[in-house]
């Protein structure tokens, strides 16, 4: 994943190929993926009115999330994202945030952060100054209301531009973590998972860490469990796997089932995405649970 | 197919599930299969210079097929199709024309039709009197070159809605007649597909009849031959079938290949086009050539 400005990614759109434009956003695809499955979800994140902004809430509200857009800023667009996609299903991301990155406390909708049984923070917006206190004011809202706190890590270059911060994030807020393996092993500046493991064992009540393939890694302080991931006809873009798995982990881990269940039900959610190009699922998460 | 109006067609957007938003239009389509295959394409016809319009040409230049947008309308948007795909792959089309019905004589590059060997004309746009005159304006040039002239029906209800100028059309002027069964029934106003075919025979050099997963039927004046679809491992979405099918079966024509194999060609790419949501292809067709 690359940042570029807005020259840059015109230049880029320029270049490319026959594209689909679909509605993006590790949060965002998250919280489609729970309403998907049937749960209740809310997004807070930043659009604006432009076409991509309004395709944007449409897509929140067509599948049910509850849209809390904050409050507008002027002249900047709406973030988007080119993705290449590789005949191996592999992805380049060239992100251009646009008034995503400019989150900041006034935006977070508190009612609904003490609504949630779990607050899902992401962390690709975890950049400005600015959108660190909007994340720190929504855990510490969270918490004063006996809430959850989780955060996805994102990304590895991003985790190592602001590793402090996240470090003493994961530390003083954060309950449960999302991340992969590179993630994980940036975040502690391992060179042994074993290492990040021990490390994240102390820092949280509970991180999953997923492997691709390979499934993924349900880590307690009473000690590791491991699921499977689903296996898939086709591989054709892995763009929203990780989002999608948190998706499918957090429907289940809101409705107390066993945490080896939530995270076959992220497998499930999993696997739906990458057996398609696009971030989202094209079918309903629910009718995929056995 | 239904045509709708602004209103309806914001009224079916608020109403749809999560949307996937490519470029289409019948006709256009084509001309990127034809691309796709590595043929020369070009492509006339109109859209606006907003979001839609801009991401139109984007994804014309992207495959490389030279596009002449006509002279510019101000205050009517890019048309667009609002389409729904069920389970079983069938798709209802919402059609909102925009400036694409405002096709007029002018708009026809005469040079491009004059190069080109083969013109392709889409029925859909065959509704107001001067796109009427714009066919039959491009029609007369291709002829005058030496060029031939075909179309395609694309829909049974414009067929009904303007039978005696179709038929006009094909008989005065058509070479190569593209359209389903029930296309080309509607079109003689007969109740046998046996009579349809000794109608057209009477009027077009040639015609190529798809009937779904039933393969073809290709119509000369000497004999009717038959040609195989292709087999698909999940038919997801048949939007685009008919315009990838005449892709294929023009860049064989054009290249001279033999009738059974310009079919082939057809199937192979509306097979490509099924297997996923969207009406254009997602991989280069000429990878997909034995």
């Amino acid at each position: 994943m690359t940042l570029v400005d807005t020259d840059r990614a015109l230049q880029l759109y320029q270049a490319l190929g026959t594209a689909v434009e679909m509605s993006g956003g590790s949060c965002a695809n998250t919280m489609t993926g729970v309403a998907s499955f049937g749960g209740r979800a809310a997004y807070i994140g930043k659009v604006s009115d432009d076409e991509l902004g309004r395709v944007f809430g449409h897509d929140m509200r067509a599948v049910g999330v509850q849209f809390r857009p904050g409050s507008p800023v002027a002249d900047t667009p709406t973030g988007r994202c080119i993705i290449v996609v590789t005949p191996d299903a592999e992805r380049t991301m060239n992100t251009y945030l646009g008034v995503s990155s400019l989150l900041c406390p006034p935006d977070i909708d508190l009612k609904t952060v003490a609504a949630g049984k779990v607050l899902y923070m992401e962390g690709y917006l975890f950049d400005r100054p600015q959108a660190k206190e909007a994340f720190r004011h929504a855990a510490a809202h969270a918490h004063a209301h006996g809430r959850q706190v989780s955060l996805t890590l994102s990304d590895s270059f991003c985790v190592d531009r602001h590793r402090d911060d996240f470090r003493s994030l994961v530390t003083d807020e954060v309950d449960i973590l999302f991340g992969n393996k590179d993630e994980l092993m940036s975040l502690y500046e391992v060179d042994s998972f074993d290492a990040a493991v021990a490390a994240v064992q102390r820092d949280c009540h509970l991180a999953v860490i997923t492997v691709g393939a390979e499934g993924c890694y349900i880590v307690q302080r009473e000690g590791v469990l491991t699921a499977p991931a689903e296996s898939v006809h086709e591989v054709l873009d892995t763009t929203g796997a990780g989002d999608l798995f948190a998706a499918g982990f957090l429907f289940g881990y809101t409705r107390d089932y066993p945490l080896e269940q939530c995270a076959k039900l992220g497998a499930i959610a999993a696997a739906e995405v990458i057996s398609h190009i696009g971030p989202r699922p094209l079918v309903e998460l629910k009718s995929l649970v056995p």
